[in-house]
């Protein structure tokens, strides 16, 4: 009998938000690597908002996942047969093998990591393309001076923890915007922000603005944004002249609702630089990031938190729940 | 009896469209100057867009005017009477004394000009501050590359103009917008520009970002917005990747007009760079700025065109037709 595995393809299209309908679970055999293949058996899936976008057919940053093809995704995990000399049955491997039990590679896009000081898990987030998206947008783009303000906001996400983290080590003030008293708790509490502002207390512009400017009294020099819509318009009013602006995501924006920026005047006013990015364009400066990010996890400078669904039917769900913020920290799925 | 001069001071703030009850005409005795002062006659009153935000109460980038004061604006002249030693009677300068036929000055602010191959007006344009503001957002921001492309709005503008030229100097495809057939034929025939499109043909982004998409087969590389709005939108749906927006201003709504932009996803999609600036803060641009463009001007190379209003009174009404896009070119005021 042929050993079986699953995996989860895109079955439909999303209209408006995703729902479980929008995938399919699949069992199919377990494959043999061949020549300079090998296999690994996946331990923890990551879901992020990117997937998001990759399930629409219209034009985002990267092609769009086709119909009947498995998910795409981060996944860590260990080499289970190999007939390449590159990787041992055993190494641990970080790559893009999808939402599936197994994946087989031709090692390409694949890295061995040291799972001794960094748990498994940490390339997924802190030490993995959260980590280097925050280390990159504040690093390159929000370039803080010691003394200035950063704002996040998602503060307590994958990579809103790293930025806000990030900040304070950079000798900032950092601010950030989360969903809910207990997120905006452990920002403050747990990642030692300066402050965290509960956007489910302030729905409009303005009352937003007002929390912003108590939260940040010397106004914001970089801004680091992942959700878009009333949140970045109401920090814009709130920025330094020649305040930096990271556009990571737009999250409030997924499902089509208007993320129209409004306040287009304080772009020209206060000389703003706002710069849209993907990581993956930067694979330049990953090692620097990796070397910082995982020394900081390592020593125990850098916290995170994670959310973790069991098993690889839970993954839809998960992913559903990240897409209304109803995770907490990195959200992964243990597969193994 | 004692010599007068006429200055125009502002009587009040506009409410939405400026309007001439918000200016009033004063007849002022013509000083003398002090201990290291000097009088200047002024003979062109430059007219700019940025004055438009100095009559607002609202912050601005600069402080805004006072009720009852001298409105602000860029002035060339020759100098009448001086006890300055770094200036002799007779020698033309630039500088900022305002909406008036006689300016006093301590010399700090005002720059000895060659009119010899320069006219005297062209250093309230190509070879002043709106001259300055095309090749620092064109070089600075939009940085292009042979072969790009450039769209710039209010093409026949005083620093549009200048924008579209300078990019097909270095190599590039410059397109331009600009209101009516007149002005479009002008851009391309006269500067020079690839093509230009007519923004009253196009009210709204998907008719306009069609013609745009026809004027740039191969997509925007660099942007330098002028007005905002709709042209900006338009605009954004047809930037490439990695395109960079020199944001330099929002004529669009300028009267309190929404400017809101609704495809902010194109920034993250597009990974584009947007810049507000403001020419004053890089004041270390200005000599090699200056050097560049009075070559070019002097060289018949660099095109422009001037709408000139004939004396101080009828400052305020061509004003007003500049916001809304009555002149032609660069808009002075001959004042002597």
């Amino acid at each position: 009998m042929t050993a079986t595995y699953q995996r989860i393809v895109l079955a439909g299209r999303p209209q408006g938000w995703v729902t479980a309908e929008n995938f399919r679970l699949e069992r199919v055999p377990v494959p043999v690597p061949g020549p300079g293949q090998l296999l690994v058996r996946n331990h923890y899936l990551s879901l992020d908002p990117y997937m998001r976008g990759r399930m629409e057919e219209t034009k985002s940053y990267a092609e769009s996942q086709k119909i009947g093809e498995t998910m795409i995704g981060g996944t860590v995990g260990v080499v289970e047969a190999s007939n390449n000399p590159g990787f041992a049955v055993g190494d641990t491997v970080v790559g893009v093998l999808g939402w599936q039990e197994y994946g087989l590679s031709d090692g390409s896009q694949l890295m061995k990591v040291d799972t001794r000081a960094v748990p498994m898990s940490a390339y997924l987030g802190a030490v993995g393309m959260p980590g280097v998206t925050a280390w990159y947008g504040l690093n390159r783009i929000c370039r803080p001076k010691p003394g200035e303000t950063v704002l996040v906001s998602a503060a307590s996400g994958a990579v809103g923890s790293i930025v806000g983290q990030l900040a304070k080590q950079a000798g900032c003030r950092a601010i950030g915007i989360a969903g809910g008293q207990e997120k905006c708790d452990y920002v403050v509490a747990e990642l030692g922000f300066d402050a965290c502002v509960d956007h489910r207390r302030h729905g409009d512009v303005k009352s937003m603005a007002r929390a912003l400017r108590e939260a940040a009294p010397d106004g914001i020099d970089g801004l680091f944004e992942n959700v878009g819509g009333t949140c970045l318009d109401a920090a814009l009013a709130c920025m330094n002249p020649f305040g930096r602006v990271a556009l990571c995501g737009l999250i409030s924006g997924y499902n089509g609702q208007d993320i129209s920026v409004h306040n287009v005047r304080a772009l020209l006013v206060s000389r703003l630089e706002v710069r849209g990015f993907i990581v993956s364009d930067h694979m330049a400066d990953w090692p620097q990031a990796l070397t910082e990010l995982g020394r900081g996890v390592a020593t125990g400078k850098l916290k995170y938190r994670e959310t973790i669904a069991q098993g690889l039917a839970a993954a839809p769900e998960a992913f559903i729940g990240l897409l209304q913020g109803r995770n907490f920290g990195k959200q992964l799925v243990k597969l193994a």
